[in-house]
């Protein structure tokens, strides 16, 4: 039978739906419950067995570390909400306004834990090894999110500081989701290395991207308000690229439209957009995107796998570089 | 050279005195060696290295898996700190009150994280046990401390629940501390569960000795306020025992002091404690310690080891035992 991947979508959903975490008490499992079920692209397992079957169709060894990473994402989130004080993930109430703060950090901590366990079925020969890419990965994210709030405070981060910060933050677990996967399948140091290039840079194009649709997105797929970055000030990608290219006059006037506070959400993004227009925000950073995809791509065409295997790889990409949401 | 406790906590203070856990954001890190730094008695570690040294004398193998045992549970302090919302933890500011609560969170999740790159330096043949032991622990300990916090909300609470509560938060630890040690020395199984079983004993032993010390201790040594269980209406042993043995007028009054909010806590504290006298309440509960401490050396002195490793694993059990801080 033909392996799509609405198939591993399915064989991913079903493995999540059948996993309790725990039983009791209910009330630090259910946060964990709730929070995996409702939904997301699960674009992690999936490039995890993506990678995997490049040199392995035999996927049972790699549907429950692969839900690890999807375990290990979400525990980031709900502790990630807390400290962004957000209200809503994916449309519905986050764990800590649908329960309570002390819920969400308990239940999120337990939910790290429990990923541990789910990464001790892992063969006990790449045990090791496994484990120490997943721990390094993990530091780096946590690293990512607090250079993230760093940002927040400060006026004068550069384009440079903002790439690492997304590095850590988001592409090392894509990074790790993809070498992990070869790594299971048996796969030699040099298709790891290539995979694992391959993951961080399309982790990289996957944040740009965020915040590229943030502003010029179609608000009814992608699902936030159109401009919602500006509004709160976010050390973008956009913005930064327009601080760093604007003129005396542009860059005064950004700096004095983000510290006012009483003008309208609307005006505030009509303004800034219309700055961002004429320094080619846009642009560039569709072209900083592609750039990443591209260099994704090498990195799997480079890959010693079937040419049939790495296509299915390629589109998958492709449909995230092209998504609306 | 003679091996002593001491000597076990001065190679325990070396080790995590130069253990960075990480550098950058220094944000992050350096909330992890204020609260690795600021003391405590050192009971895990101590406990690993005096089970290991049972079976086998060469301490290398041992150190950073039981420098793991202290870090993992002062991420737990931490994190259990910003729920219980206290001010101090040892004398000194808490990490969300010197820092933040954000902080506090963050840098709690990349210390569990760091906590596991510590345990890769396990033998590799006893990895995945010893990892699958971690993880129970580390999940009990968690629904523990939910326990914990649903019985704030709840009048009912019974003496077996606040047993099983308490064998969570504080005795899996201390079991897993000692079977550990003895993992990591090449015990077999029937040792491993004689001193898993004794941590557990001593570990709950440990706990009620806390509630008793929290009233009858002497405040200097014991470095915290006289009755504060009782101020705050935590249901301790010492509570729980009074409303099971307090006939209606007995249990009326003490429901009633717990209710009211206006008494002054000093006459709050002396009205209870008259009441816990007549109950006989700190006799039943030291003998309680004793019936555990006794189990456990039971167990202790059924381990197959010398003689004179069990005396010094003992004697330190019965400096835990006769502690007053």
């Amino acid at each position: 039978m033909l392996f799509t991947i609405d198939k591993a979508k399915k064989i991913i959903e079903k493995e999540i739906e059948k996993h309790t975490f725990g039983e009791h008490p209910n009330e630090l499992y259910e946060p964990i419950r709730y929070i995996m079920s409702i939904g997301g692209k699960r674009m992690r397992p999936i490039l995890m067995i993506l990678s995997y079957r490049l040199f392995n169709e035999d996927l049972k060894k790699c549907i429950k570390p692969a839900i690890a990473a999807e375990a290990f994402h979400n525990f980031t989130l709900m502790h990630d909400d807390i400290m962004d004080d957000a209200p809503l993930r994916r449309g519905k109430p986050t764990v800590h306004e649908k329960w309570d703060v002390n819920t969400a950090i308990l239940s999120g901590d337990v939910m790290l834990v429990k990923t541990y366990e789910l990464l001790l079925t892992v063969e006990k020969k790449y045990l090791h090894d496994f484990l120490h890419l997943f721990n390094t990965m993990a530091a780096r994210v946590c690293e990512g999110q607090q250079m993230d709030m760093n940002f927040e405070k400060r006026e004068d981060v550069t384009l440079d500081e903002y790439m690492e910060m997304i590095k850590r933050k988001t592409a090392e677990l894509l990074a790790f989701c993809m070498e992990a996967g070869a790594l299971l399948a048996g796969a030699d140091s040099k298709n790891r290395q290539l995979l694992k290039d391959c993951g961080y840079h399309a982790g990289i194009a996957f944040q740009l991207m965020d915040d590229l649709l943030d502003l010029y997105g179609d608000a009814h797929i992608f699902g936030k308000t159109v401009g919602g970055d500006i509004v709160a000030n976010k050390k973008t990608y956009l913005l930064l690229t327009a601080l760093s290219r604007a003129k005396e006059n542009d860059k005064e006037k950004l700096k004095q439209l983000l510290s006012l506070d009483g003008i309208y959400a609307e005006e505030k993004i009509k303004e800034v957009k219309k700055i961002f227009d004429k320094l080619e925000v846009r642009t560039i950073t569709e072209l900083k995107i592609n750039e990443y995809f591209e260099k994704a791509f090498q990195c799997l065409r480079k890959t010693e796998a079937s040419m049939m295997h790495k296509n299915q790889l390629k589109k998958y990409l492709e449909t995230l570089s092209n998504r609306n949401q």
